[in-house]
């Protein structure tokens, strides 16, 4: 087996964070631009962007098991 | 059976999460954006942006169910 | 038969839900944009959203598909 | 037959997929600007919407059944 | 003869496709901004749309029959 080609292939799984991490710091600057701009709304801003965070986060959890898979399943054999 | 390409596969398939995480930071920022001009319609714009991102994450979903598929359907073989 | 190259075929299917993720993110986006601006529009942005988000669905589905087909078809043989 | 370059073929025809997806994102999208610009022209944006997407989803098909065909057609033999 | 090689091709034809969907999506999409800010316009916009957008499918449709061609003509010998 040739476990290169495998890390490469965990490598490319692991790419699909990028969107998820990219995603989320859009959000946050964001939410840093509006809390700037009315402060009083901080606590709304702050939940809608929690509940946002977390349906991305979900998406960055999936990249993350994918990786976990590939190396525990396929590299086992 | 190689087991490398079977990974760079996989991998190749969880690179779709990108296009969901990125979508999904995207619509989250734009919610921040909005509740920091309008706090007050902060209700109606948290509905929307969850019926959004539910859509959003079904297609991420897909990817992950196509991912683990080809992990243990293929990889059995 | 080889299936490795028959994971990647199947990840380069998958690929294709990358652009439902991001075109549904962008929409999804413009639907906040559009609720900051005019809340009071809220019920009719959010019937076209999802009407909008529908179709491309249907376009997600189509890549799920293929992928499902490419495993259980090809990959029984 | 080599099976592996048949399903990376296959790959490659959905990937068509992806302009439609994002395509349709596009479209949605600056359909919701354009209510929240002008709710009162919701009627007309949401009619001419409709129609361009049907118009896309005949793209989106046309990816779908060929993919089908490759996977049938030439995958039968 | 290489079917592998041959759904290879088509995949290749088929990508024109991508050109289609998204080039019609940018088309809806700047008529939608249109409506939204000229809506007693909608009417010459929609027509002059359905010519492009009829245009364009044309631009689809040959991509499609190539990918037929390839398949049923190539793929009977």
């Amino acid at each position: 087996m040739d476990l290169g080609l495998l890390a490469i292939g965990v490598g490319i799984v692991a790419l699909s964070l990028l969107g998820a991490g990219l995603g989320m710091g859009m959000a946050v600057s964001k939410a840093m631009e509006a809390v700037g701009r009315q402060p009083e709304a901080s606590g709304k801003i702050n939940q809608i962007l929690l509940v946002g965070l977390a349906m991305v986060e979900s998406v960055a959890i999936y990249g993350f098991v994918t990786a976990l898979l590939v190396i525990f399943v396929l590299g086992a054999k």
